[in-house]
């Protein structure tokens, strides 16, 4: 994702994800409201801290973070409503923003208000893999970020394997070989995603994953990130193409 | 602290910072050895996570934190040894790295070794606050960062004020005045600072604190640090001259 806050940076060109995660928002409060048990929470310790992630998170400001803080509050305020004031505390957050190292952490650690009801961390690292203590997460959350895959199947970059994808970006229109060595990879990535997060939620914890999805039936080529990967594609490969061209032309020059 | 890793960076030009944490290793083992008691932490729960956090760390590679996680790992093992095989569980340490938010927090996180002994968490804002929950933190550790004031006293700078500085950045050969300012300025940071961390420090926890000092009856004009701010002060006054000249000079030529 390109950081900053530019015109062409993902802050700027990132409304289609924020519109499902407005849409998904109405779901979470309802989940939280329905399967969170906060009361056991604070009756086992009324000091707990609620630690919340937010897996994928690029800038941070697409994020439910606020939301979901909000709903797990007002689920709290009403624990305590039925306690004497002696007995009443005010829980605290802990929110840790997630994506990989490379990351812009500079654009999103400056985009978080300085007034909040949370305290804030970031987190470098690919979700794929362990990123927290164990049993230390209480909600985890990740919008439109695990359909991106660890890596590009060995497979499909391979010349000589019958998955060879020629040098394309995207299993788009490709062989069905092709379509098995990116499922593979999404397997294998998703029981790695799945393993590392059952170390860190606690018991009784949630978890929300956002994923663009399709439809039964639809074939990639019929949707919007068919055509922009074949669009994009062949982008690369031309841009491949001049720099190999220039590159043998000064060779060429260089030899004279 | 400028950021990145190139010649004018940080990284490049702490030599002087890594010397004076060197010194204190030593004695920082000794204190983890003589007065954390790991043993009463994993008694109560063998699940503990260890967090430990390096305050102003600016990119921290000059950080102290894995020396301070050997010597706790070193009193976890040697608890363990005595134990029978199956009550032994393998300690997890959360490490946070904090410094302003204007830090360069993508250096940063690209200098933490992949292969490491803690799961890491970059912290941003200013330590003059809270930061984290509270009782969440057992090891705090802060190196030559705590003698940064949170601001300038504002009375320095006020020409009306019995303590203005004349547009010095130091109270280097400055009046008593100014030189109480700075002083209250300093205590309020201290109290502020110890304040947070009260909040935050678990009971048993530790704090280290490496400031750089000075020696009974040395004024700070006889110091480096004096003399630096006095070239560096009058740079920047030279510097703010000749913006305020081209500046009447651009002025005048537009209202021609």
């Amino acid at each position: 994702m390109k950081g900053g806050t530019d015109q062409y940076s993902y802050v700027q060109n990132s409304s289609l994800q924020r519109r499902g995660i407005d849409l998904s928002q109405v779901m979470i409060n309802e989940a939280i409201a329905k399967d969170i048990n906060v009361e056991n929470q604070l009756m086992n310790n009324p000091n707990t801290i609620f630690r919340v992630v937010d897996l994928g998170c690029s800038v941070g400001s697409n994020s439910l973070v606020n939301d979901i803080i909000e709903a797990i509050d007002l689920k709290i305020k009403s624990y305590f409503q039925g306690l004497e004031p002696m007995q009443c505390i005010t829980s605290e957050f802990h929110v840790y923003f997630n994506d990989k190292t490379s990351n812009d952490f500079n654009t999103l650690f400056a985009l978080i208000p300085l007034k909040k009801r949370y305290f804030a961390a970031g987190v470098p690292g690919s979700f794929h893999g362990r990123l927290f203590p164990r049993a230390s997460l209480y909600i985890v959350n990740s919008s439109t970020a695990l359909h991106w895959l660890s890596r590009v199947p060995k497979e499909v970059g391979d010349i000589n394997s019958s998955a060879w994808n020629k040098g394309k970006i995207h299993y788009n229109n490709a062989s069905n070989e092709v379509l098995q060595a990116y499922s593979a990879q999404y397997v294998m990535d998703m029981e790695a995603f799945l393993l590392a997060r059952g170390h860190e939620i606690i018991r009784g914890g949630l978890m929300f994953i956002l994923v663009p999805p399709m439809g039964d039936g639809t074939l990639v080529s019929q949707t919007g990130l068919g055509l922009q990967a074949d669009v994009l594609g062949s982008c690369f490969m031309e841009m491949a193409k001049m720099v190999t061209f220039m590159y043998s032309k000064s060779h060429y020059c260089n030899g004279q």
